[in-house]
């Protein structure tokens, strides 16, 4: 009897928020890896805000998901059977494999992962994208100097959480945004010298409190009023780190710009973007980095994980409503 | 008899563009200089788009204009009698000296002119502040490569102009966005490769025309659309200048971000701002490669004057209709 593979296809360009019709929910038989090939069974799926820009038909850093074409996603799971001399039946291994039960690949882009050294969600967030994004953003592009303050949007967030960490390990003043007092407490709970909840306060004001010396480093997941504030309240040298813009991905609008961008002018500031796949060739370096800190218990990792496969896409909205706590990934089958 | 100064003073705070009403003309005795102090017969005032935001109370760079002080600008002159050591009755000198017949100052600010090696005007333009801006603005912050492409806006003024002929003698391709058929004419004669009428044409059309291989380096004097324009055509590591927004200064609405600006997400892009008083250390250097291109014919200077102080108001508003060809300057007396 032959496996079936369960999957959700790309139906329809989202307006806005992605709807269930979004989405097509597909089965179909597993085939057999070709020579070269290797067959995966996955566990688990990673869940970002990055997966709703490739949902658009737009130029970007990598083409758009096709219609009809299995959604992208990072993912987690246990070689089935390989003709891939780098894959052995039983090996952990992660990358792009889509959001389905099983996926048949020629392996590019996967590595494999060590469940002696982590529990296997771990390779999803702090030592997977999240964490390589947090780590490069912040140290190449952030340069953070001891005694600097550092403020992150989207803080309780899988990038930010580990961005907040990173910032204490180099000796700086962390401040967090997020939205609502359990994640504030969270913040707290991971060393952050001031968390500020957008959702009951003003993050102008609380950030002209909580950062006397104005913002050394911001490091932005959110965009809109939140880093304006971070731009009128900008040091001398200031670094801004356009990481995303999750309160502008589902606009159906005119994506709101900073409006307070000459500050750069009046700061010598800068505003420098990037996504993780600019450092590939120094992935090794950050993942070497970031398994000493968790091995020291200098680094913590939360997920969030959702089970079931067909929770896909009400689970993939919890990113933008943002009820996930910690790195939102969706288990499809028990290990 | 004694002399007597005519100034004016800033009255109010403009709403949008300056009116008459925002400015008080004043006439006084001219003092004499005290222990330390040099008076000056100021000849050229340079009216430069930065006076608009010293007149608005807001934090910046340097502090506002006070209500009742003299307005702030760039100026040269002659020194009329001095108790400062550094200077001597005859010297041409130019700095801050305001917008006013004669100036009592203790010197600081201000550097001396030589008239056998330029033209007087030529202080306050391409040796003066608007070339330095040039300058740093974009070999520090744009670091512009040979072949690469180069596209400024505000192309056609004071600073815009040197930038586009630094970018020349760089080895860059060189694109300038200008406001009808004379500054584009203009700039073409000043040797840049492309011209784009942002008045007659897309600018965004003409520039993905122009920059077939996308923008490596923007400088931007004005904002707004055309910010917006350069930021979709972003080359890979692409540098935006901010050196100014000259379409927004007089904006009595919020301002306009620039709404694409995930393209520096997406292209590891940088967007740094600076005023050109952040490298009063390396002026001397500017000033010598400036002087020296000047000489060997690479680089071109043109003023446009405009004659008496009391043209002033209505002087300064030309910057902001774009009516000016080349460096706006008031020629206050006959030297």
């Amino acid at each position: 009897m032959s496996t079936i593979n369960h999957k959700f296809e790309l139906a329809a360009r989202p307006v806005g928020l992605p709807k269930p019709t979004d989405w097509n929910f597909k089965e179909e038989p597993l085939r057999e890896p070709a020579e070269g090939e290797l067959s995966v069974r996955i566990l688990y799926i990673s869940l970002d805000p990055a997966m709703r820009g490739w949902m658009n038909d737009r130029r970007s850093y990598i083409p758009p998901v096709q219609i009809g074409e299995v959604m992208r996603a990072l993912a987690l799971g246990r070689v089935l059977a390989s003709r891939n001399p780098k894959f052995a039946a039983g090996d952990y291994v992660y990358g792009p494999l889509g959001v389905q039960e099983y996926a048949v690949t020629n392996g590019r882009g996967l590595a494999p992962a060590d469940s002696s050294k982590a529990p296997l969600p771990v390779y999803l967030s702090v030592l997977g994208m999240p964490g390589l994004t947090a780590y490069f953003g912040l140290l190449d592009i952030g340069r953070p100097q001891p005694g600097e303050t550092v403020v992150i949007s989207g803080a309780a967030g899988a990038v930010g959480a580990v961005v907040g960490q990173i910032a204490r390990i180099k000796g700086c003043r962390v401040v967090g945004i997020a939205g609502g007092p359990a994640k504030c407490a969270y913040l707290r709970e991971l060393g952050f010298d001031a968390a500020i909840d957008y959702k009951s306060e003003s993050v102008y004001k609380a950030m002209q409190q909580h950062c006397p010396k104005g913002v050394d480093v911001f490091f932005d997941n959110v965009g809109g009023d939140q880093l304006d504030a971070a731009l009128s309240l900008l040091a001398r040298n200031g670094r801004i780190v356009i990481c995303g813009a999750i309160s502008q991905y589902n606009t159906t609008m005119a994506m709101k710009g900073p409006s307070n961008y000459l500050s750069l002018l009046v700061n010598h500031g800068t505003m420098t973007g990037f996504v993780v796949a600019d450092y590939l060739p120094r992935w090794p370096e950050g993942l070497r980095d970031m398994a000493g800190w968790l091995a020291e218990g200098k680094l913590k990792s939360r997920e969030h994980i959702v089970e079931g496969l067909q929770n896909f896409p009400s689970a993939l909205l919890m990113l933008f409503s943002g009820e996930n706590n910690g790195k939102l990934i969706l288990k499809v089958v028990e290990p």
